[in-house]
């Protein structure tokens, strides 16, 4: 983290990070949010039937529309843990609120790592007094890293924006790193804004970037357990979100905000070597396309020839033609970043084959599906599928 | 291969396999299958809407309800080839039909390999004399061996019964290998046998086996753009099905040819150490237990673990909850093998993970998932997904 991730702070919240003896690397697993002043407050949640207990009880406070604080941890995520589990994610509320000096009601909880075991309370409950007293206005790093599992790096997305007059930043905070498919690990994301918006604006502008954002990585919708998005706005900075003008410029940068932090995500992917853009067109409609995106985005033959670097069209081809989509395989051209290497269903030779191989041996680069049929459009960002991953996910627990 | 395999035939059909020089290693690539008098015959086929020019061949062809031959090549799937892909396959069967002294219209064709490539047809024209020449009423082991292609092992499985008094045979050869998840090889299957078997009830009697066989490795319904199982009866032997008792008799021994094929498609699929089968039962209907059973096989973070021997009964629990399909967390109960891993949604603790993990060394074994809120059912054969898997097909074309 560079010197100037020290110095962002976002008018009337204060973070910490501490280790409080969850993770067996003895690195930060305890991270706390707070609003000085009760934040307006929205928050996206997995669509898993499976929801983990803060999650469950998240859900339920966040009706409120506004909030004083967020725990979470990384290490353990309490799911799978049945009415224990809702009571230890009740306790850990309370024993900070008192900390605090605030309602239970007002404080909000995430988790993650294993699934079905129990929450070590105890441990959390004697940490909770230091992470109380670390709290900071410029600790975003420590709760980046308190909320990191198999990640490698902190993720963490700072704007500042002028709405009529008055400043305003937005702070992003997120880890995920099984993100190779939406359903492989726990996406946790935390925003941090002192604009000032209700809550129900909140809701809104918060779906409306997750759909473009972590729902394009989120590869077919389907989440974990415990995957959740906050959003708390402060109001501090006096910026007031409320007419057409205002609300575009703040969707726009919490887009950014959101669609960074999702880039993130997928490139500090478990063991991903390729950051890959699906691009589908020419479908009959949106849907179609995003069907034929996430088709693609999600096969292992396909994952593993981008691991390869190998050109491998017809293994695109033949994914687009499961997708239960129309399509005419005949009509298809395909694209790697700019090289044509299909053209109307048929390979382009060996020459378009070279150039593509150079293609694929970036890190980054786009695939172009043209179904010439339609003018649905969609994109979906993935990754390649290694050898590190299936270690990292073989050993995961041991 | 034992000798007994040498010895097995099936009366009316001849076999034989050669090199042609499709594939990189020398290895057999060309088999051909004749009936010595017209066959009745059927066939099921990929739903994949991308589909391979000799598919669809096939597809025109097995109208007719009866055939003489079956061409099959490895090392290249003639797929994403146009109308020439067409035209070649057309060729192919017109000159086995010269070479034999039949109707091309009664010659049928299939393709796995590269999907995109020309097929070579001047080396399996210059090979189809020597092809005719090789015909054998043993050569099942020849012919098995030509339709490999990552397969370590061919695969055939002989079943004699008697109907009435009059014996008759089933002899079945398949390949696959990529067969760990439906989309990502060709599955190619052929059945013969000398029972006589009118065409519109071989499709009825196929149909009904691949269902419960060939369909429950090939998870989600999906196929690749080549596969293709078909069946021919010649009826040599004298032993009529035609009666309730000679159907269901003759159904069970397609059924057990069909499972065992099955079964050893996924224990030589590409990298597997762990054969395992995914029951789940007490769900509320069977579609609803085959979609969680599919969910659980394709999941690779189960399939990871699987092969880190991992016994992660929450990766299980994940996969189910995001089936979008009704379930009650708390009701769940997990086996492996024997073993209880989950009781009403919760662990059981560190003794029965102790046992779990021995059951997990093994290479073949059961998870059983009980819902408790139905009676629905439905199993799914499934293997791990190891660092082998994407080593191969990181490296497929090179």
């Amino acid at each position: 983290m560079d010197d100037a991730m020290n110095e962002i702070s976002c008018k009337g919240f204060k973070l910490s990070g501490v280790y409080a003896g969850l993770k067996k690397n003895a690195k930060k697993d305890l991270g706390l949010i707070v609003a000085e002043t009760p934040a307006e407050a929205a928050a996206v949640f997995t669509r898993n039937k499976v929801k983990a207990a803060p999650v469950l009880l998240s859900m339920e406070r966040i009706q409120q529309g506004t909030c004083r604080a967020i725990i979470a941890n990384s290490g353990n995520a309490n799911c799978c843990t049945g009415h224990q589990g809702m009571k230890d994610a009740r306790e850990v509320t309370r024993s900070l609120a008192s900390e605090l000096g605030i309602a239970e009601s007002e404080v909000l909880a995430a988790s993650t790592g294993v699934i079905g075991a129990p929450l070590p309370i105890a441990k959390i409950k004697t940490a909770i007094p230091g992470l109380v007293q670390a709290l900071s206005p410029h600790a975003y790093n420590d709760f980046a890293e308190a909320i990191m599992t198999t990640d490698t790096l902190p993720k963490i997305v700072f704007r500042e924006d002028r709405i009529k007059g008055a400043d305003y930043r937005i702070v992003g905070i997120a880890k995920g790193s099984g993100m190779i498919a939406p359903d492989m690990a726990t996406m946790l994301c935390f925003i941090c804004t002192d604009a000032d918006i209700p809550h129900q604006l909140l809701i809104k502008l918060l779906s409306a970037s997750v759909e473009k954002s972590l729902n394009r990585i989120v590869i077919d919708g389907d989440t974990s357990t415990n995957d959740v998005a906050f959003i708390m706005a402060s109001g501090l900075s006096g910026a007031k979100v409320e007419d057409t003008e205002s609300i575009d410029a703040f969707q726009g940068q919490l887009d950014h905000v959101l669609k960074t932090l999702a880039k993130m995500l997928v490139k500090d992917g478990e063991g991903v070597t390729k950051c890959v853009d699906i691009h589908v067109k020419g479908a009959s409609s949106h849907p179609h396309a995003l069907a034929i995106a996430n088709t693609i985005a999600t096969s292992p033959l396909v994952k593993t020839a981008l691991f390869g670097e190998d050109a491998n069209w017809g293994r695109l081809i033949a994914a687009a033609g499961r997708s239960h989509v129309p399509l005419e395989p005949e009509k298809i051209d395909i694209y790697f970043d700019d090289v044509q290497m299909v053209k109307a269903g048929l390979g382009c030779g060996a020459t378009a084959e070279a150039q593509a191989t150079e293609v694929l041996k970036k890190s980054a680069f786009a695939i172009t599906m043209n179904l010439n049929i339609g003018s649905g459009t969609a994109s979906v960002l993935t990754c390649d599928f290694s050898i590190d991953y299936v270690k990292i996910n073989a050993d995961y627990r041991s």
